[in-house]
């Protein structure tokens, strides 16, 4: 299975993780090698500076970033790096439901895009999904699995509504 | 330059185009050839299943679509096409200024992602640039061409306030 | 009592139908014949398609669709159908309480139209008596359980604010 | 042609007209009878009141009903007749943009459905085109008439994004 | 103390009691005598018109009706009476957290006021006391007794933040 | 006609009278004398206390407040008379469209109520009306006034949605 | 260690407590003496207006206040002392999830400023932490204490996301 | 009159000059020293990270910071200096009325706070004059220059509505 890391999936704080790890979930699916950490753009912002100007060189080729509230990661993380960006907003305790966390991604000024997915884990999983349709641009082995994985999802609609 | 389109930007209604001619004009200026076209999902939802499910065949790599209103054509296609997606939300007369726009295309399930832009022109222009970047991943030159579109960029922005 | 189904009752997701029941269990009181089932516009879109441009040589009469999220399923059935199509908006789990699904729903371009109920269990339980209602037009049996529903509805509002 | 008007459309105040003029020439458009006025619930509940109840003895077959800000006579209608009932939102001055008035429509509780349509000009066309195809499930002639208009809607969408 | 009733409350269902009860308990505590019942504007249209027109001969003078949703009560009765009506806002179950009931009440055209209270119980109990301080304009005993409610909830405000 | 003012209109600034003088024109409909002034809870709070203290002593009976973006003066009046205080919301310049002026002054906490009217010009004149109604309560010549107001209100609206 | 408090922390109620408690346990790390006490803006608008009008003489530099629902007790104290305030935006039962408070604080007419931090716990937080930045402007032993803070906080994020 | 800098305003863009020029006003009036320059958290983070980094040593005392849409400028300078920083949203073209700025600079986590002014130029000029109430804290005169602001701005209340 694949080795070196492709994707970086960061998130501000280790409290995101549990919304974050879909993205990983489906990643791991697809076999796709990625590396996991806390960068948080408020508390460690040189770290970000440093992890951002470096992903390229590092050998990443897609980003995801996840964050709360003024979720600022994403799109600081896109000014410091030409690599696709892929955004999700994770909804906090005290936030207001992930709608500052939707917009503080996705409003992001002319030249310095984030691709944003929805609020939350299924935002996660689909960051997961294009991170790999993006590679997949570029690897026919991937593409396979990557189309292996959509027909199995439609597979497994019921037509029936129960049980 | 560029010959056969690597990317099609699609888009719901003709009045749609002077939102998402900004797409267009970033990926003139990065030299990033491109097919741009009227798709409807709701008044052509057959031209769209045609266009999404031929459109890997037929050569794309990075889908841009814009829509307004209940915006369904970016979420559809991403269901047709395992090629990236990603949406531009636009703002119409007689809708919500876009946040119905913006909510029809990023809140989408688990499976199906939206790479969704800002409502509106920037997240036009950022399209453009998203998907340029994405195809960067495997050009080197156009790698380039994005490197010195950001410093250009960046060396534009005067620290005078005025003029 | 009629016997092949008028209405469909269609969802994106099994996890719509503790919300989409109340639909069809207003049907029911009202001997309403109607069949459920799931058609995801995301990630069966090509069962949709078939489905939508088939219900009306199906014999079906009206059709009515639940969704949450970026609800794309109503407005893509009607797209596709002359039939009558109802919207239900579902609230999800990560969404945001539904006010995304109703946006989604109910702002169609001009030319495809979804009538659109609330949000959850009662703008499903009034999808089923909207059908009922149209149905009803033409079927004076059906009419009259309608008017004894509601003069029963309105029998049983209690003028004592306690037991 | 019909002759007796089977749609009523029916607004809060003679300042809806603009709008709801969209629903009239959609019905012109498909040679649909209707008959239109302004009944206000809250300056007129009891010509309100008057024509709900006797909406269906009228002939009538459908309501179309639209009204800005704190919206009530869509519900108001709907509690009085057991014709289907489509709610039209207004945008109006120092309204909300319409989000009052869609809120005011689409939210009635379970047993008093409104078949909401979206704000504004597209809402006003779609009632009309949904009352036309409740109307048509009756009527082969009228069918055909939508089914025309809705091709001629399809093919009146050009690839081309300039002209 | 008060006899006959001067305030009626009514609410659109009994599922708003535990809500509306709070008003309720303010007049109790100002001894202001009132009538609580269940009209509701959708389900019993005929009986809240009924109740509306003739509450002024009834010997009420004001009204504190509460509602959720997609709230037509409060307005209704509004346009039904000369009397001072107070809306109060029922949050309900998939309801939109109660915003749609607010925007339902207070959003009403020029001509027929309702004076709207804040969502859920403390609008409640607010709505209880607007109308005891619209009462005692003109009775100086229940002036007295909410001077001294007012100087008591004053009393009753700690310096401390803990006990 | 009325000679001393029972009721005081107030607002914030004196940008906010080309909508708090719908209030005032209302009035002068009725035959209500009343006062209208400039009191800002922000940069003449001690105006504000005088005024909200002296007000019942001054002889007033209602008072009317509007104020735009954090609109605190309804509520602090409310805090500082035993009177009923009616609040407008002022849409301002800068400000999000009113919202912000409506959320502060309905949502009162228990214990001081704001009788809360629509955003704008509707809201000014109803709150307008709204003292006239609390007023009638005991001045049956007053009564009769509104009474033909609302009488004039209904018969001006035609029927004919066109001149 | 400061001995004589010169933060000031209020709230309207005690019930807002568990959340300002944030800002009293960040200025005890950064040792910096605070007095805590409830004043009303609605129920003890006296008391709110002395000690506004006395805080600077009492010595106090920086006002923290806390307030839910239409949230007044921030501005009001601005109006009435030249002292900075910090404004906390307290998430309320009843209430709109803060967004209530939230506007009713930040958006204060010119002339009037309150500095105001996020909804709920994490405002609190940053009001202590803000309220100790502005202290440190002449005080470099407090400012030490916040670099080490700083510093600390920005040590204890780990790079892992899980234990 | 001050001399060197002690208040720096930056701003995500030149078109967000005409907003922040109030802030200018408000420290030109109360004669407080500034400089305001152009830094974009997106197109030159590095010149913010420097800019903020060296605001302390450079003598700064506090930073305005406006920006709009996603407004990452004020928190991320936040993170990267101990100075109070005061951010200012900014409305914008295309933007959602200011909405998605103040939601994205005003919802910090804990940690690293902005006090949050109101959107557009009220916020801008209260911003100026926050940060001159904090520098007012060791300045005297300044204080006397407040205080004679807030005089002149009370004394220049007018009580008549109209000229």
């Amino acid at each position: 299975m694949a080795t070196s890391p492709q994707v970086a999936i960061i998130m501000g704080s280790r409290s995101d993780w549990p919304v974050m790890k879909h993205a990983a979930d489906m990643l791991d699916k697809l076999a796709v090698a990625y590396e996991a950490k806390v960068v948080s753009a408020h508390r460690t912002p040189e770290r970000m500076v440093d992890f951002a100007k470096g992903a390229k060189a590092a050998g990443f080729k897609v980003i995801i970033a996840g964050a709360g509230g003024a979720a600022h990661l994403p799109g600081m993380t896109a000014s410091l790096t030409p690599l696709p960006v892929l955004g999700v907003p994770v909804p906090v305790r005290d936030g207001l439901k992930g709608i500052d966390s939707l917009l503080s991604i996705v409003q992001m000024p002319g030249g310095v895009p984030v691709g944003t997915l929805a609020v939350g884990e299924a935002g996660a999983k689909n960051a997961g999904l294009l991170a790999a349709q993006i590679l997949a641009l570029n690897d026919a082995d991937l593409a396979a699995r990557v189309d292996a994985l959509r027909q199995a999802q439609t597979d497994a609609v019921p037509e029936s509504v129960e049980d």
